[in-house]
């Protein structure tokens, strides 16, 4: 089958083409304040109207964690993947009762369970500061000092918004630099559980299956958000299709696509291919590999490592996708040629040249930097070597200390005052931390620093403390008080001074690796993003100018509004047609003699006789997705839910880098399923009737 | 769970006393021909007779595919590990029967069915020719006139024997280049599936449990070899003990341990621990990714991957382990702590020191070019970056066929005349290839050259042939013909011409990388392997002179005796006796919900009822093993069978570089449980009567 597949991507790149940054066919993740409206005019005859599209903004809802959703009810119902709910349903479970595997059903309100730490955001609000940011970053600054004016006029414009409007506000980077946008979320915190499927079908087929297709899975969660301890009256939510959609319908769909790398310069592009993309690779195999390892030895094991697990499988599959793409010269060549001519235009043009010529080498001369310090960046301030949630709350409690005794435009980012609660309910969270799988973790990591830094490095020998990493790792976790959220809020309280005298082992740790990881931020900061910044920003303008503006940005885990066809597609010369249907799942059940991951629950194989075999089950698009939609709702014209993405084609993982409808497709839950399987299954027919609107 | 391993671990390492090759206590992997009479007498009372060892040592066996076994009957019946046999078995296989899965009983000598290529050795003779060799690699030569005068006396020495005795003859480096010893084997390449047990008892806890204990294994398989298509007749066999085994008994173990590293200078080591193992243990992590992909997406698949797939998982947990015990200071200090002792006496001595005084410096030296050459040698030499039996086969093809064209004394020691024979055992083998599994592992392996040797590197880029990896790899094996041994054959009749005339890409692959190849091997055989020899060549004659000659070399896959005593051990403050029961299977599988890998078979759940519960299943003790010891027998002091060594303790896996008896430990099959399940699971009465000498 694998075979399958390998061939499948060959024969599918040989057609490929590479139409990046160019609006041709359902390409794109457009912004909401600059869409694709000719496109969709000319292709599907469809008017993008103002009010259309802010209905569609406003029904979008955000998962901090990262993921998409949506509202569908007036009473605060939201919709996303149960992949997507995942983390919250392990936080809620316990050794006797895993949620993510048996799934969970509210029958009434009383019924519907407050999460532990979810954050949703609705986007209210889109404000072009580019101006702002540039009349703060005069042209006659150097790095640092742009840098730190960058910082500063970004956390003040923050700072402002919300206290004008009290409203989450990020300023938003867009074109790698090129724009600025102002981005106000209305903040939900207060979400409840209300309905979630069984693992075994809302993750049919396991990791075998994932990012395949045909699929089979219902994988669906909904959550409620409440205000004062009442459901939240919601204005903007999505109707119910009661048709479902069409072969060759246009639709649409609304989501926050994580990141793209479209518009990356061929220099950036092959450090990708060279370093981060393997490096990133080895580290999420070895974590795969030792979470595993560790889920293996018993049911309470897996339960505990099941949703990281996940991630990681996900993400491995994903990136390996990704780098095929771009070790592949299909790819790259045409990207090659597509740079070589905007090069070739903007050298062609006096002024142009003046202006943006030296931006591809600016662009390289950051990533050589990049490429010097971009172990030890990884490794310290991205925290690769101290993985468990301990250190990172360690090192939350200590910067977060430290940066609010500056003034908010000195600090950095992440810690600015506009972001503030968002990150205490990261760092405050009452979720259940284990001390068994936080060891195994953080010794697997504290080994991959050893060899990665090296054993005799100066800092690694402090780090390890003469024991060995799978010592160490013991010690600390064992030692640490920080899984206790009181000691935490303790902490934060007596600030630096409470944190300096504090004999915990992981606050120790912390400060010991803070002023190296700081130091060798300081360098990226400003030797290689404030460069990067500037000399994207010229290479959008000078795209901007030569191409015109009927463009889109790289995708920054914000919202944005993609189209494209319900069509299936044909593979190793078979047709695959754009459905599959809920009687192909117990099909596929018996095609892998009913094995795990292969194995449908309970629950459906006892209905099988009441369900409706031919209805819709997962349908493919050609909408343009990428990690970061899932749960993002499919709506029609009428801006109805016709389905709900959570997943692409294995073609699609080259998404990353260039656009294809080809074979390139997205995958979603059709509407039709979901409501079968709530009626006729799980026997929820109230949480159907409100979807519909019949209550 | 893992937590407790880990803390175990760390307890362990707190104890360990570094022993390193000091003949304490139950350590030492010992040369037949040098065994260790003085403490068998002093600890245990126990005289080893020339008689009793040349008994044990002709009733053992070497599966040359890398396990050990023994002969348990005058009609060639040999013993080993089923994970040991599944590398037949899984060549015996089909889609519609499993083998490893389901296991084998031939009723009947006419049900025994011949294995495709297994080769098993006996060591018949041990010849000293450390003289010879010596003498042909006087002291004046430069490095590589040495290097060639010490592989065309070896190739000699081997091919004279062979051509006297019509033995298989290996010249066997022993002390890293200190001692060199001719083996003689008698081979049997007629080998018959006799019995097997179904994988999920035979290797019951699956690769969770592995390098666990406790443990419920019953890890063994029956082979029977045969002369003339009849049963050999063989004088020396184990006869099986009715008693079993006693709390403390003095017991021996008799097989092939494969490499241990005791002996290492510490600069040698530090490179282990910085580059060879991160790096095998990266490789081994994304293969068995891969595989896994690939055996999870189907039932046929996870056949056809099953071997491998263990082997990966296997080889990641020792060298995890043996990585551990390199990155910790409680194992390296005491190693540093002799080293400079040693060499402090070297430099007392002015003799010493003008001899042996600089070898230290010359190991350093040595891996210093390693170092420089150690990915090229890898990913060429080694063949990792074409991972693939069709390459192996092409590599094999067309280096047989130039190096048949030379002179015995000048070929590659692999391909010298006295090896020929096993070498195309393996060749033309009729073992089946499967093109789906060959190109996931080439695809995977291709993209680890790209990112090893660089995506820009000119042989990358001729190797890839303007495609990615995962085309690449489809064409090369959608269009290789050598799956089909008659291919094979004729090409190796046709010699150079028909190679070099071929239009199979692999063939043309395996030209294209040949020159390379070689080249980065003569620096490694030359200014690496050399150099080494005859500094290691030194250190061991300085540790002759100044420790005594009562010490045993480092493993080499050759045959040792090792002994010690069934002992259990203490750990976390819980005593663990030396034994399990077949009834602690049955709690073992429900404690984890009787879920795979914790599902008995079929088979042993019906006949539980039958089972004695009490009978003894896996017991552990204290001799020194490794990896490759997996299938040698355990005798007692009458040289009877008591059982079956199939696997160490995670605290074992650091045997690699230092004995402990303190937690390491050997894990057994007890002969009493093998019986059980013949008789009473199996209904193998002839097969156990054969056993205990009843028919």
């Amino acid at each position: 089958m694998t075979q399958t597949r390998t061939l499948r991507f060959a024969l599918f790149l040989g057609l490929l083409v590479s139409s990046m940054n160019r609006a041709s066919s359902d390409e794109g993740m457009w912004l909401f304040e600059h869409p694709p409206r000719q496109v969709l005019k000319e292709r599907y005859g469809f008017d993008a109207t103002d009010a259309w599209l802010e209905h569609v903004r406003l029904s979008s809802v955000r998962f901090n964690s990262g993921g998409s959703g949506s509202f569908v009810s007036a009473e605060g119902l939201v919709m996303t993947n149960h992949h997507v709910g995942a983390d919250a349903l392990q936080k809620l479970g316990t050794s006797e009762r895993d949620l993510v595997a048996i799934g969970y059903h509210a029958k009434s309100r009383d019924q519907e369970v407050k999460c532990v730490d979810v954050e949703l955001n609705v986007l209210m609000s889109i404000e072009d500061v580019t101006a702002k940011v540039q009349a703060a970053v005069k042209g006659d600054l150097d790095p640092p000092a742009a840098q730190k004016a960058r910082q500063a006029v970004m956390n003040t414009i923050e700072e402002e918004s919300l206290k004008q409007t009290g409203l989450r506000s990020d300023v938003v980077t867009l074109y790698q630099g090129g724009l600025y946008h102002l981005y106000r979320y209305k903040k939900y915190t207060d979400v409840r559980l209300v309905f979630a499927p069984e693992k075994d079908i809302a993750f049919f087929g396991g990791d075998p299956d994932n990012f395949e297709y045909p699929r089979y899975d219902l994988d669906v969660c909904f959550f409620r958000v409440y205000e004062n301890d009442k459901p939240a009256k919601i204005e903007h939510y999505l109707t119910w299709s009661t048709q479902g959609v069409a072969d060759q319908e246009l639709i649409f769909v609304s989501g926050n696509p994580g990141k793209t790398d479209r518009l990356n310069t061929m220099v950036h592009l092959r450090f990708l291919r060279d370093k981060v993309f393997p490096l990133s690779l080895d580290n999420i195999r070895r974590r795969e590999v030792n979470l595993r390892s560790f889920a293996e030895r018993g049911i309470e094991n897996a339960r505990r490592a099941e949703d990281e697990l996940f991630a990681y499988q996900n993400t491995r599959k994903a990136r390996l996708g990704g780098l095929e793409g771009l070790q592949n010269p299909l790819v790259m060549k045409p990207k090659q040629a597509a740079e070589d001519e905007l090069r070739k235009a903007v050298s062609a043009d006096e002024q142009l040249r003046g202006e943006y010529g030296q931006a591809w080498s600016e662009v390289e001369k950051a990533v050589d930097v990049w490429r010097g310090v971009y172990d030890e960046h990884y490794l310290l301030e991205r925290g690769m070597a101290f993985n468990t949630e301990l250190f990172q709350i360690a090192r939350g409690l200590l910067r977060m200390v430290e940066e609010k005794g500056k003034p908010n435009s000195e600090r950095l980012r992440e810690y600015a005052e506009a972001g503030l609660d968002s990150l205490k309910q990261q760092l405050f969270s009452e979720a259940p931390i284990y001390s068994d799988l936080e060891t195994i973790k953080l010794a697997d990591s504290l080994g991959f620093y050893m060899e990665l830094a090296g054993a005799d490095d100066e800092l690694v020998m402090q780090v390890m403390d003469g024991k060995s990493p799978t010592d160490r790792a013991a010690d600390l976790v064992a030692g640490s008080k920080l899984a206790d959220v009181a000691v935490r809020r303790k902490i934060a309280e007596g600030g630096l001074a409470a944190i300096r005298s504090s004999d915990d082992p992981m606050l120790k740790l912390a400060l010991l690796v803070d002023p190296p990881s700081r130091a060798v931020r300081k360098i990226y900061d400003e030797k290689v993003d404030e460069p990067m910044r500037q000399a994207y920003g010229k290479i959008a303008q000078a795209r901007f100018r030569i191409e015109g503006q009927n463009t889109y940005p790289d995708a920054t885990f914000t919202l944005r509004l993609a189209f494209g066809q319900v069509r299936g597609y044909s593979d190793m010369g078979k047709k695959l047609p754009p459905w599959t249907t809920i009687g192909g799942a117990f099909e596929h059940s018996a095609a892998h003699a009913h094995k795990e991951p292969f194995e449908l629950p309970a629950s459906w194989r006892e209905r099988k006789d009441k369900l409706d075999l031919n209805t819709p089950f997962n349908f493919v698009s050609t909408a343009d997705i990428i990690g970061g939609n899932s749960g993002s709702p499919v709506v029609n014209r009428a801006g109805e839910v016709v389905g709900l993405i959570f997943d692409g084609n294995i073609e699609s993982l080259v998404l990353d880098f260039a656009y294809s409808d080809e074979k390139a497709r997205a995958t979603s839950v059709d509407c039709r399923a979901i409501l079968e399987a709530l009626r006729k299954v799980y026997d929820a027919q109230t949480l159907a009737d409100e979807l519909t609107g019949k209550n």
